[in-house]
């Protein structure tokens, strides 16, 4: 398939007019052809325009013929073949297995919206009957959830794949019903411009309007404001920095119809350390601990950025295996020179604060936007009155906060911001210590994790990949799994709506085989 | 019971040190006593201080203990008996049948979360089984929903039980295991005053933690700003104006701990007049139309404030026979000098326009506070082009628009403002074009109804009492029916987490019989 620099407006390609941008190899900083161009107002106008023009007709699709549209689009990727991996480590460095994997989720995620499809229950189909008898008599009433519009996706940075162009939020926009206008990551504008040719094909190929998939492209932030403020977007779907996350609820908030972000921004995963599994364990957990801090050059929403430990012997054990695990460990190359260079600025602010140590670093650079791999420590004391040891730095930096006891450490607990998730290392003799941590971080987090690490967000039913702000901008909801879709969906009620006007999900027959709620009770029958 | 014009901060009673302010009969402008004294921001701190260190304890109940709880506080607002009948008729001059009605509403919306708690599928209890031979393995996942923590209750004027203190908003965020602060609305201190000591004695008798409940009062925006801006608080329910909707969205969004506002604020509520109905039945549906029209004063959010119809002699008839039915309908008394002092403004303002004319008033007012109904007339055109006629006056206004056909009908549709309802009045011959209609309004209310009137909102599983803004600030959310208690909840993932730890709802012997997504199938086993 050929790179054409171009933005897709529907079924068309569309050349920006706008800044002049190129992918850029971060390892070698090499400019990668083709020219891309910016694209101004006007093109996310006629892409909001044609997703308008195309939502009604799309919600409209049968669930059957949306999965299958979703498994169109994962087959279409397949087919770029190698090409699509060898130009996403071209604009990443990720190594060819991580984009590998990386494709097979994102197939995965279309494959499984497709079978939420056909499974039904995100409709959430709810029937009461009238009660013509009763004192006032209750009318037939009849609710399923339907889709809420054109939806807004940003890809993200750190997943060319999964979390862009054709990522787990298109994915369950698409799903819902919702026509997406998603605005590539100008960090892989190589890679959105392949898979959104894939999407873009699999529309055409299912009969679909132009309108339900357009790829716009841009440098700055003023065509994704835009974007965002068009009257015919519904929802938002972000992955990025929270000043990005916050610029866009701003712009959401203020429109005069505001409309919801669903944003993940901001986590540093805190990781417990408890007693007993320390001591049975801890030079094993210090060294995958590290692994799991260098994975991916640290550029995971999950990383392991801070350590809480309960002081003695075999906290220090594990620190000095940490240590010199983490030092043997080589720089890396970002994925972008700007997130490289805030890595940077974020190391040097943490170095700066008193009563925070470098206690180990990786080893030297050796080419261009290579991280160092950076390992602080603190107390809990000055963890608590300094804001700024909470401050995720994107890249793979963490902090160890050593706590006096106990209660030290529920009380860290207590004061942190939200988090996508806390992993707690515990073993049976730590369960009276983690029974008591469970609560507070169910406050705290979307997910908790017992022996792991937090790297790694599988895609499945119970996934929670959210958590509450400043992890994400809405805390009811996450942006990988199945509950994925429930973002992109508002409820409907029919009253007494006459029998041949009733859309298939609520009819008395059951069409569609859906578990339903019925008078209170769950059925299908 | 007697009123002491105090609030109720968790267990205590205390009297506010601000503005005093009393209760007003609107039907004779006396003043009720005792005097109230409006709150301060260290009451609200206190309340919320107490909701914040009773949230870990309530929430860890069992819903079987929640939902006694809830029947608890139907028991002692029954127990209280017809003195709140006579206060609540004192206060907003509400016919006492009205609100001997709105006691069983609010006292069976309490018993309906009872039940959806015992039922239990809003904990959405989801399994995801560990494949540890997959490569890479799967962990072990398990979701549920918990509570989000304190949320904020504003009561609102027109429903003085069942919108207000113990009202839905309440009944909901209590099921869900999250504490309440109400705000009472000032037009009724004293009902509120009662329904508060109902829910004070409910906690106290459950033996529950003081701050699962407090009542606070105040006039003006002061105590409710700093109640919506409180770090405690974790969701915002409200039901009012869209002036003061938008506010407390604006406190809530400028946080810096963002929170979700689920305000219900306005709309217009569109009738649909189409052809065959209007010729086969125009005379009996004007008279039930101008009865939904004044009943309540129309103070309902879910009033007829928008007539639509097809040019014709049927239209005409109908309309004779409406003017009639209005020209006769005495003015009566509205919830507060406030109330019908801005329905004036608004019925001021609509005749003001040129291009839309008053066609029939009715009888003149005999008392203070008393709102004339008034219907008045435009074409589609005019209506289309001016955006004043679009507003919501709270009160027995209406205003019919006269399409010349069908493809008019839809036009004016598609450029309305979110609503709660819109209403199709259609015989069989009608049903082609209400096919068309069907997508259009679904995109534009919460709740489609056909053949009825939209005011009478069912409490019952398939109501869906909300709509795209401004009628209310979620559209993902309704206010009304089992759902309103997804508004305050959250999912969470447990990986991997030892047995002996995990949450009820997720054990694996489902000790709570709950329906459970085990794998992707649905189950009780």
């Amino acid at each position: 398939m050929t790179i054409t620099g171009e933005m897709l407006i529907g079924a068309s390609a569309v050349r920006g007019t706008e800044e002049t941008f190129y992918g850029i190899n971060p390892a070698t900083g090499e400019q990668l052809e083709p020219a891309f161009h910016s694209g101004n107002a006007n093109d996310v106008e006629r892409a909001c325009v044609l997703a308008e023009a195309a939502f009604d007709a799309y919600r409209a699709t049968t669930p059957e013929q949306r999965a299958q549209f979703l498994e169109s689009i994962a087959d279409a990727i397949e087919a770029i073949g190698d090409e699509l991996i060898q130009r996403a480590h071209a604009e990443t460095a990720l190594p060819l297995a991580r984009l590998q994997g990386e494709r097979g989720r994102t197939t995965g995620q279309l494959r499984l919206f497709a079978r939420v499809l056909r499974d039904g229950r995100w409709q959430d189909a709810t029937l009461d009957s009238a009660l013509p008898e009763r004192t006032p008599p209750r009318p037939d009433l009849r609710m399923q959830k339907i889709a809420v519009g054109p939806v807004a996706v940003f890809g993200a940075s750190n997943f060319p794949l999964a979390f862009s162009v054709a990522g787990g939020d298109t994915a369950s926009a698409l799903a819902a019903g919702c026509p997406v206008v998603a605005k590539a990551h100008p960090a892989h504008p190589g890679t959105s411009e392949l898979v959104g040719r894939a999407i873009q094909k699999a529309v055409a190929d299912s009969g679909l309007p132009e309108g339900v998939f357009s790829l716009i492209m841009g440098v700055g932030n003023a065509i994704g404001t835009a974007l965002v403020a068009h009257p015919a977007i519904q929802a938002v779907g972000f992955t990025g920095s929270r000043t990005g996350g916050l610029a866009l609820m701003n712009v959401a908030n203020t429109r005069p119809q505001p409309i919801p972000v669903y944003a993940e921004m901001s986590s540093i995963n805190p990781v417990y350390l408890l007693p007993e599994a320390l001591a049975a364990r801890g030079e094993q957990i210090a060294r995958d601990l590290i692994d799991s801090l260098v994975l991916g050059v640290g550029q995971f929403c999950t990383n392991p950025g801070l350590l809480l430990a309960i002081e003695g012997p075999a906290l220090e054990a594990f620190r000095a295996t940490a240590l010199a695990a983490l030092t043997g460990k080589p720089a890396a190359t970002m994925l972008t020179p700007g997130i490289h260079q805030a890595f940077e600025r974020g190391v040097t602010q943490l170095s700066d604060i008193a009563g925070l140590s470098r206690a180990a670093c990786g080893l030297d650079a050796t080419g261009p936007n290579q991280a160092r791999p950076v390992f602080f420590e603190t107390s809990a004391e000055q963890f608590i009155a300094d804001h700024r040891m909470h401050v995720e730095v994107f890249g793979p930096s963490t902090v160890l906060v050593t706590c006096k006891d106990a209660e030290t450490l529920l009380a860290v607990t207590r004061i942190l911001e939200g988090q996508l998730t806390a992993t707690v290392q515990a073993d049976a003799g730590d369960h009276a210590l983690a029974a008591r941590l469970l609560p507070a971080l169910e406050r705290k987090v979307g997910r908790v994790l017992f022996n792991g690490f937090p790297t790694g967000v599988e895609v499945s039913f119970a996934m929670v990949h959210g958590g509450p702000f400043p992890a994400t901008s809405d805390t009811r909801t996450t942006s990988v799994g199945a509950s994925a879709i429930d973002r992109f969906l508002r409820p409907v009620c029919y009253q007494n709506v006459p029998a041949d006007l009733l859309p298939q999900a609520v009819r008395d027959s059951n069409p569609l085989n859906l578990w339903r709620l019925k008078d209170g009770e769950l059925g299908r029958a």
